[in-house]
């Protein structure tokens, strides 16, 4: 009898917990925070919506993501700033690209994780997908510096990469610097990390721990999820300092778009990629949830409610795609040179 | 009749092909060149001569080598000069490293692949071994610029980083500047390519083309041999500028080792590690091969002789491991933060 009895009492206890996860997970649904979906077919209609990636593009895309000849000194790749190994970022405040410089408006590196799902590109959003954005970074002076010309002769020079693209899209293919931009965009499409966070979104109740819903819960109803929605947990653009200052506000001269708009971060992998915020300025978890309470919210967030949605963004940390490094075609002796110093 | 004669030519010039093809293997092995073993145990033998590597190790050291924040700045790695993509090299005439400073004696970064096989490190061969060498251009201060201190701290913060130390080496590991260095060292052992040469040094007579066998011979019968030979046809120290001076000594003020030995670079991959020579200076295999002849055995190659070389010495490009790119554990609040400015 007694045993029977506290199977029942574990057994209520389970149904109990797990009614009180499919209730969290429409409070979340209802704030608009969705699943990176587990279903293939549904995930390739968000990161390949008209259906043109293909083995031979991802490889050459990849290829091209980890080249550091796109830049003009040789030196920087796409993912020197956005390492893969890394939470898809490069850990220091602001990014630093040719010739040792800094970002002019001291800018920090967004994770390339999952940047598919944000609605606009770089931290202004001045850009609408990854393809255009790819354009940006390899020509800007202070980055890979590398102008179009350039880029698209040292491709061209190389006649194994010339194969790839034609065996990617036909004979005919011109390597323009668009169609290098476009296939680096498509490699970078595939870089999602579905996390525990998902399944839980999708119905497996003990995905999280009760802990890992606590701060879910808090961060719906602190109010966190107002801009941090959406697959990105963030990824839209949002009005920055609504109620108060930012402490490191005059760090770099960056204040948004023309109309003080800010791209918000995706949280994926937030635990991976501090420094934190558009100049980096803020190190741990706790002080970022505090500092968004009241910059952008006008709420206190004391330490607790601050840890408890840590323990949350924790669990954002996702499974990053297997990715083997590749091994590169050589330069050729056409192959316009290295300009690093 | 006629069908029977003609497959007894064919057969006849198969034969032919194949003892003047044992001829070279024999004239090769005669000059003290030497395979990569093909056999699993003999090439082990070579590369882990005391049984150390395991897969634990293997795995760690691979994470290491790939991770920036092993450097003052966090980064550059020990892949940023030694790209696994480009030839285990980087493209550029001399390294660049902290604050893009370049190597002050304008040396070339030589390639991580087969440097196992060197009998020193370092263009002045002053380092006996890996393990040694690792230590020199994380602590350097134009390359790293990270003190051992440094280093230290930063991987012993990282809780997953000293699991993986107990794990592979024991829950009582200390996990020092030097254990890291050890640790890298055992992943770059692993790092050798075997290539069609090897197969035809074993015994392959068609392994190598006739206009490569040909090549072959030639850089046997000019003497090159003399100085690059062994497994990593190259990798001992030797003398330079032993009858003329190379054209461009005066670029960085390297002149060798106490005695104006350099250590000798590996021919392997070559055609993947352009530009050529201590300081870079030379950017195709022609040139390359008609300088040292001119430098080092005061002959003169003609074009055609240097051509037929070049074309042996692109057979030397090998297959490089394959190597999944790694995620690496993120650094905890305790973490030193990066230098980079």
């Amino acid at each position: 009898m007694r045993k029977i009895a506290l199977a029942s009492i574990t057994a209520l206890a389970f149904i109990s917990s797990s009614a009180v996860a499919n209730d969290l997970v429409k409070k979340a649904t209802d704030a608009n925070l969705k699943p990176i979906p587990s279903k293939i077919e549904e995930l390739n209609k968000l990161i390949d919506p008209k259906g043109e990636i293909t083995p031979a593009k991802l490889e050459l895309g990849k290829k091209l993501y980890f080249d550091p000849r796109l830049s003009k000194s040789n030196l920087i790749s796409c993912n020197t700033c956005h390492n893969l190994a890394l939470g898809g970022a490069d850990t220091v405040s602001a990014a630093i690209g040719h010739k040792w410089t800094a970002n002019p408006h001291h800018l920090n590196s967004p994770t390339v994780y999952n940047a598919v799902f944000n609605k606009a590109q770089f931290w202004d959003g001045r850009s609408p997908h990854l393809a255009d954005q790819a354009q940006g970074p390899i020509q800007a002076g202070p980055e890979m510096a590398a102008p179009k010309e350039l880029v698209e002769k040292r491709v061209n020079s190389i006649p194994a990469y010339v194969e790839e693209f034609q065996a990617a899209y036909g004979k005919d293919v011109k390597v323009t610097f668009e169609k290098i931009a476009d296939t680096i965009a498509l490699f970078e499409h595939t870089l999602v990390t579905p996390s525990r966070y998902d399944e839980f979104l999708e119905g497996k109740a003990d995905a999280l721990t009760k802990e890992e819903q606590d701060g879910l819960s808090l961060f719906i109803d602190k109010g966190c999820v107002s801009c941090h929605n959406d697959i990105a947990v963030g990824g839209s653009m949002q009005p920055f300092q609504v109620v108060n200052k930012y402490k490191f506000a005059d760090v770099g001269d960056f204040k948004g778009d023309a109309n003080g708009m800010v791209r918000t971060p995706t949280l994926r992998n937030i635990a991976e990629t501090a420094p934190y915020f558009h100049n980096g300025q803020v190190w741990t978890l706790e002080e970022a949830v505090k500092t968004m309470g009241s910059v952008q919210l006008g709420i206190d967030i004391n330490d607790k409610e601050a840890a408890s949605i840590a323990t949350f963004l924790k669990a954002l940390t996702g499974k990053k795609p297997e990715v083997v490094y590749p091994v590169l075609p050589a330069s050729t002796y056409d192959t316009p040179k290295p300009d690093a110093m």
